[in-house]
């Protein structure tokens, strides 16, 4: 294969990886969305586009392992495949999340709803969706600084987190009509604090792409 | 470097996922047995030991990627690699997950127990680690077959966790002492049940392996 030929495929992958991206981020604030206004529609939605991010994280994998083994790339070209093929799993994860939130959503049967709550789950699904695409915006630009500032945000998610369930075990305890609700945003609140470490792994692979090496952030 | 060579680095390579693997496992059982033997000391341990974890997998990223480079290795040797550099991803979290559960132990301070929820995460618990070390038996034996009867089981974990989950509920909505305990075992149940997800990866790795065939299973 030509050099140039080979830098279209490169091309190409890398900006299938961001499509999958901003699909994946679209259905983290659509479940977030879904469950805030108790929206069971919008719900099912996020639960049937989730075999398209299934299906995109297949051939992103499969694209990935075709150009390693036929191309034998090496260096950047190489690092810019394995990112896809490690980071579009994360971005599966993230995808399967939203698929967990859209399916408390139907869940919920028009039990006792805690609106202090809810208007705090949407606050905490904004920043995360923000982090996502932060990351996202920082994979696009190769920006390895941005990536390591962007991982440090998730210290907010995680105090949102901890103020959010103390709020609800409150709720819970003053009103056992609000238990079976509780319990979804509680393991809401776990998804959304999953979608940001997912979030900062993918931050963990654009510093990879960029210098080759391998941290923790 | 010679074939041999290549082919000891590769085997060493094999071993130290294997390795890791049965720490993860050891990790896993170690905190359900914390966690429901309310042993606060053997939750430590879990979380001291879980850097280890965390070194060994960016160990085996460091080693597959060099390998992946420097060799440019074909067919099943690249095969071989890869499933070590995606599948180790899967033992991390799986780790990450025992830490979560030794967290929650740690959280419980003396508050009202649900006896018969215990008896039952118990259960559930060694049964996701069967599940586990299953998975890892296969991938020592290179046993695709086997990997995709294990990854069926997944749906026992699933009815186990709907169970605990309505068992919990409902002692939390008759005594309103054991919410903050509920609340912790309706987090270990859904983080058993992710690690029987990333088993369920390990087990498409493995098919990977053997066959070349990206499956989702």
């Amino acid at each position: 294969m030509l050099r140039t030929q080979f830098e279209e495929e490169l091309n190409k992958l890398h900006n299938q990886f961001y499509s999958m991206g901003t699909q994946v981020s679209a259905q983290v604030n659509k479940a977030v969305r879904a469950f805030v206004s108790h929206d069971r529609d919008l719900a099912e939605e996020v639960i049937e586009e989730d075999q398209q991010v299934n299906d995109q994280e297949t051939k992103l994998e499969k694209k990935s392992l075709e150009m390693i083994a036929l191309q034998q790339p090496v260096s950047h070209d190489l690092r810019t495949i394995i990112t896809v093929l490690k980071a579009s799993s994360d971005l599966e994860r993230m995808g399967d999340h939203a698929v967990s939130i859209a399916k408390a959503t139907i869940n919920l049967k028009g039990e006792e709803r805690i609106h202090i709550v809810e208007a705090d789950i949407s606050l905490m699904g904004e920043r995360v969706k923000s982090i996502v695409d932060a990351s996202l915006n920082a994979y696009i630009q190769g920006d390895a600084d941005r990536a390591r500032e962007i991982a440090s945000w998730d210290d907010t998610v995680n105090q949102m987190y901890g103020e959010i369930q103390n709020k609800t075990l409150t709720a819970m305890e003053e009103n056992k009509e609000t238990i079976t609700t509780g319990k979804d945003y509680l393991m809401t609140i776990i998804y959304l604090e999953r979608i940001g470490d997912y979030a900062k792994n993918l931050c963990e692979w654009i510093v990879y792409l960029k210098t080759g090496k391998i941290v923790e952030l």
